[in-house]
């Protein structure tokens, strides 16, 4: 058995369902410190994270991933024990194998090589880590990220090790994500006894030009490297349960994945325009998950493309699509982020599972990213 | 204390909520046995009900009522106990004064008088009294009137003593209610994660043009005796909670009032319609609680309103508004069918209660009914 798939199976088997690390970053301080790496615990609130670093200098080149994992369900519908790592059929079964604890063991692995082959490599190696991903986030990498910036410590390139991939390992990376506004809506009207409606305002009925022109309205294009922005009512609730009585108000909550091409500053004049044009008496509560960011070209980009290529037939396709992730932490500070780790197709799923040998060769990979940035490319001496 | 209201505190004693009738039918009959009316005790799985009639031939004029009561909601809500009828500023407080055990004793007490001035009244006088009114009512009046009807007992004009009154007694009666169909709608869709809308079907965005013209249709203009049918959402329900994820179905249920100038045949097709233009994938359950009726003109209307102009200045107001009562099961059999009783502000609240003197009225107004149909009228003797 592999390097990786060893420690990706160590890993597994801490149960470190969110927030709870279950003390996979002691394990990961404590098999990189004999490589020079000096570890840096900072717990928010319940939240356990880690800042490993080797070396002073910039450039700083930064692996970003999480140590938790989504919960289980139900145990029974599971083939083989979710936090024992089991190989069937080529494929190794356990929660956080994919989403992310084997990324984690083949960054660590790939450090491991690299250092072997170039012990004193220019410029600095980091390894953020948090056990709130899967979470609210709220006291993890973006707090990890503000320390290094109150202090000065800035990161040129990283690497999130979420997963990526499509099909094969390494055929898709996430150079960027796009922004994820959501709205909670009230909409007032008047109960009342559904046989006497001039009485009542009914706010489903009163909603409903509304509700269908944001389902229609077209926000933006896209661009080169976003899909459109979409528009999705993910919850709406009416009704005293009653079949006689019109309800007194409506929930409704929705939410945009947007593209740069949009702002969420416009999005919210957009919805509130159309609102009060269609005079509804409302509240509206917003949350900003995340900007859209986006690493179009440079450095990183290149030297993740060439690392994909090395192992596959072609580079890695670049891609924004999908759910958001602690990408949109990292990037706001001019960081260069791309994400890229194992197939994801049966992430947060009963029998989540990675195809064992990908695990090697995404260790690879990320060897070959190191040796990109930080030995072959002129400008990563910079 | 006159007998009406003493009568009437009675029946409030006896805590019918529905369906126990709580011997309310059985203190009826004793009362009105002396005067010659043949009590028929008819219980229908847990509901009670009760045929009382006085004479054998035709005309067949009949009082139709409900023994029972609504729950009387959070007992120290009440100012006086809701099951000790109380007087207090001219008003008799407790649950069942308006609607409708107030109304029952005034028929009681109006025939009392009318048979002392009139013992040899020609026709017959009935009482048909049941104790679901206020329930699913599928074990009463319905029953009780295909009873009659297989066995050929024909009814000629019938007075339900629902709480027909607006502002002061006899200034409103019912003479007809609209139909009232209600359906059931699960708007099929696909489930899927919100950052790949075009992996899912979001029902509610599927279905907002259809509800847009379900909520904008008009769909008669009502008539002489009706207003417009009226269309109403009661209640809508979509989404798991999570804010990521694009429900998989919607639920939407929505009731009719409808006029004479509809049917629940027209409206059904006309919302499949709808529904098929556009080419939503649904299921459409659909409960028809009753179709519209109306006793236009004839000689129970005149008779009412005659009594009504008796005591007020001007006759009552004729109106087809408001919820659906036990008329929808009398009415479809071609029997002349009115309601008039107490002013309805208060029914099914807190401190349910009618103004004393009403009480007293309103049994002159029965008896008045009794004389204008029995006695005065040519007709009559038909």
């Amino acid at each position: 058995m592999s390097d990786t798939l060893e420690l990706t199976r160590a890993l597994v088997a801490r149960p470190s369902v969110t927030p709870d690390d279950a003390d996979c970053q002691k394990l990961i301080a404590q098999r990189l410190a004999p490589l020079g790496f000096t570890a840096e615990h900072m717990r928010f609130n319940s939240v356990d994270n880690l800042w490993l670093r080797r070396g002073k200098r910039n450039p700083l080149f930064c692996f970003a991933g999480h140590t938790d994992v989504v919960p289980t369900g139900p145990l029974e519908h599971w083939t083989t024990p979710p936090f024992e790592a089991t190989i069937r059929e080529g494929n190794l079964y356990g929660r956080g194998t994919a989403d992310m604890k084997g990324s984690i063991a083949a960054m660590i692995t790939a450090i491991e090589r690299f250092l072997i082959d170039h012990p004193d490599a220019p410029g600095s190696i980091a390894l953020l880590l948090t056990s709130d991903e899967e979470g609210p986030a709220t006291h993890g990498t973006v707090k990890v990220i503000e320390t290094l910036q109150t202090r000065g410590e800035s990161i040129d390139w990283c690497l999130v090790g979420e997963p990526s991939s499509t099909d094969t390992i390494g055929d898709t990376i996430k150079n960027g994500r796009r922004g994820s506004l959501t709205g909670y809506m009230r909409i007032h009207g008047k109960q009342g006894h559904i046989a006497y409606p001039h009485l009542a305002i009914n706010p489903i009925h009163e909603a409903a030009p509304a509700l269908l022109e944001l389902t229609q309205t077209k926000w933006d294009d896209g661009n080169k490297h976003f899909p459109p922005t979409s528009f999705q009512i993910s919850n709406i609730k009416a009704g005293t349960g009653a079949g006689n009585i019109i309800p007194g108000e409506m929930f409704v909550e929705f939410n945009f994945r947007y593209s740069t091409e949009n702002t969420s500053e416009m999005l919210q004049k957009r919805v509130l325009e159309i609102l009060e044009r269609h005079r509804l008496t409302f509240d509206l509560d917003w949350t900003l998950s995340g900007k859209p960011f986006l690493t179009a070209a440079g450095p990183l980009v290149e030297a993740v493309r060439e690392a994909t290529r090395s192992v596959n037939d072609a580079p890695a396709m670049l891609s924004t699509a999908g759910g958001t992730s602690d990408g949109r932490f990292i990037a706001p500070l001019g960081i260069q982020v791309v994400e890229l780790g194992p197939v994801n197709q049966s992430i947060h799923q009963i029998d989540e599972h990675v195809d064992v040998r990908s695990l090697d060769t995404l260790s690879l990979i990320y060897q070959r990213v190191l040796e990109n940035l930080l030995i072959s490319l002129p400008y990563s001496h910079n």
